[in-house]
């Protein structure tokens, strides 16, 4: 049997119940939600990834799939299983499809499909959808065959500008698929043609420990047992020790602005993984660079800050920096917004979608950039106000969890019914499900 | 220079002053700290160790370091530098001390040596007394040589059971120390004949994210989204995924309570990390364990579980358990008892002498008991109140940091002024400082 991620009880877990984000979203797309279960209800939905846990995919597939299975859709969850080789080579593959150069071999393509197949054999229930997600089961649809389920390619990376091999390598597989979905629309992978191609931008949990309302006096105790003065402003960004996300940057620009904002504090908080050589690198770098340096800290999951730490440090801060150079999605945008926090970035990824109109001029490009809106928003607190306030609706209307839920059931309806798929008609409540 | 850590600005981060633990130790111990600072002003105090962050004794040093300093003690931080030859050996060096089995080499040796007296080169300040943590730097009092200070070698571990070839190798240079401290009588090193050998327990800190006071209504909430209904019992344990912490005799011990406790939930919440083959088996095994078994929940740091997170679970327990059939000290139990939580626990390492008189039945020795134990006290919710207030005051008086830091500057003041080590008359303020 190909394994199945256990998704806990469906029943009264508080939880998995979608009625639960009506207060923080809106009647609107919980209604939608309700409906389009109603329609589906009983369909048999199996997403496919390569890991249970750790990483963007799995967190979302762990709320996502219990949300769905309360709304009396049958979601599976299963797993690929591969040998160590597969996950060699389908890193490999998930690098080069984001452009990293790869010279692909005849025994990485012979790995990947003999897992993939040997997989799909294990595959012992019948599903009227399949959601594969990311390079790793992408051959699965393949090595499945004609068995009368929809098919949807579910890509969470940016392909628009992959290795031409691993690309030419993987498109067949992938056009076999009814559906690919994209983030968004510049990380399609160029020369798909899949029958279909829809974009679906991601979303934050506004009820997980990372996002979840804390008490203002206990982020300010936070941080303070952490070391900052609460008296003093203070700037933080958050993100994994990446040369990507700039840290050396953000300290340059931050030790401009504290020419003009003396007694300005930066945190910088971040998770590393043991395997990321490249991250110790740049951690030890940032430690160097920051020694001595009073006003600066450095925190890590290695010390214990996980998602809630991370949620008050967020809350807890004046202006949220998160200046990438080059990005994802860069959800952890929403994240700051979402807690009404005034936020200069990098322009870059989807980050710019995410900012509220008339913002704009908080994308920078340049360390002088950032210094320069950094200094303006803490002297400024009536504009930090109003642009948290602004930012927060923004990500209240497009990037919580319940649209990304939403928009999914959409495409799985529209999939299943064959219906136009940027609007299927919800049925109403109590008509019959539309299979 | 050999690197120094940096431990944050010391004059007006609430964290750095000792009178924040008033409230929560009492005033003896503060005073007393207070008044061996006074007597120790000026000090120059050099701990030395091999990492700035991740593991037990760099959180403890990131917070008694800038505590020090704030009551103007002149107290530093250096880290030993070493080759990644260097930490295999000690890494080596480390488990044998545990009483793993281990050939020690010639290579060992001179890797081991070459580094510690590279390093003490290194050193360019002078201090009073260093303060040497674990085997990393147990040569650097050798390679030193004779310049007027203190040394005290700080041993974390237990090495009652030591691996003979390697304690041999290191016998004569932990021999040169004025004082070895081992955190209980019963991990001492056989053979050692330091001067003088201490015992000094570690202790949690009340302040930090993990342990800090959180309102119950969030407590209930993070578990709720965490997919646990809070109208039901539940049970945790916290632990790093490893076999002397037993998390498949918790599931069976658990599944046998559950027979007469209905509803009845368990969490395990752990840290793994990536260079760790060993726990991620044990994970990978626990999951399989409990694979459709919608009342074990499973959760680990790399989903974002924090310090915050763990403490939140624990308050929110209505037992806490932990299953070690082989401890070190086991701080984790101190954590739960400081939040008033009942506790069922093995009987291992320096886990009884941390529970209050008259609890004793609740160290257990197999499944069967824990099981019982946990049926008992889930059923009587007088005693879980009881056994929890009994247990926050013992850890209140015991194993709260201002103790450890007394305890710490007992110690320093009584090798500087070469008296009683065990209660050295602390200082009348205004005494002139004995050096």
């Amino acid at each position: 049997m190909l394994p199945k991620v256990s998704v806990h009880r469906f029943s009264c877990a508080p939880f998995t119940n979608v009625e639960n984000y009506r207060r923080l979203v809106g009647g609107d797309v919980i209604d939608e939600i309700e409906a389009l279960a109603h329609a589906l209800k009983g369909a048999r939905v199996c997403h496919i990834n390569s890991t249970g846990f750790g990483g963007g995919v799995a967190e979302l597939l762990a709320r996502l799939v219990p949300l769905a299975r309360a709304l009396g859709i049958n979601a599976d969850w299963r797993l690929i299983q591969g040998s160590p080789e597969f996950f060699r080579v389908t890193k490999a593959f998930h690098n080069a499809l984001q452009g990293s150069a790869y010279s692909l071999s005849e025994s990485d393509k012979s790995i990947y499909l003999q897992v993939n197949r040997e997989s799909a054999r294990l595959l012992d229930d019948s599903y009227d959808v399949f959601v594969v997600h990311d390079p790793q089961p992408a051959a699965f649809r393949a090595a499945v065959g004609e068995r009368g389920a929809k098919w949807i390619w579910r890509c969470h990376i940016d392909t628009s500008e992959p290795n031409r091999e691993v690309a030419a390598f993987l498109l067949p597989f992938l056009e076999l698929h009814d559906v690919a979905v994209f983030t968004m629309r510049e990380f399609a992978l160029p020369g798909l043609d899949a029958r279909r191609t829809a974009f679906i931008a991601p979303a934050i949990d506004p009820l997980s420990t990372k996002n979840m309302e804390l008490p203002d006096a206990l982020c300010l105790e936070v941080i303070a047992n952490a070391g900052l003065d609460t008296r003093r402003p203070r700037v933080v960004q958050v993100s994994r020790f990446d040369p990507w996300k700039d840290p050396l940057g953000v300290i340059d620009a931050y030790r401009t602005a504290r020419r003009e904002v003396p007694g300005l504090q930066l945190s910088l908080v971040g998770s590393i993984a043991g395997d990321d050589p490249e991250g110790w690198q740049l951690l030890a770098r940032v430690q160097e660079e920051t020694a001595g340096d009073d006003d600066i800290y450095v925190f890590t999951n290695l010390a214990g800050v996980g998602s809630m730490e991370v949620n008050a440090f967020q809350r807890a801060a004046d202006v949220v920096i998160q200046k990438s150079v080059r990005e994802g999605f860069g959800l952890v945008v929403s994240e700051a917004f979402w807690k009404g926090k005034p936020l200069v970035a990098g322009r870059a990824g989807g980050i710019p979608m995410q900012f509220p109109e008339g913002h704009e001029r908080y994308l920078i490009s340049s360390n002088e950039e950032l210094a320069a809106r950094v200094v303006e928003l803490i002297g400024d607190p009536a504009q930090r106000k109003a642009f948290g306030a602004a930012a927060r609706e923004h990500v209240r209307e497009r990037f919580l969890l319940p649209r990304l839920l939403r928009d999914e059931l959409r495409l799985i309806h529209s999939v299943l019914t064959g219906g136009e798929r940027r609007a299927p008609p919800p049925a109403a409540p109590g008509a019959p499900p539309k299979r």
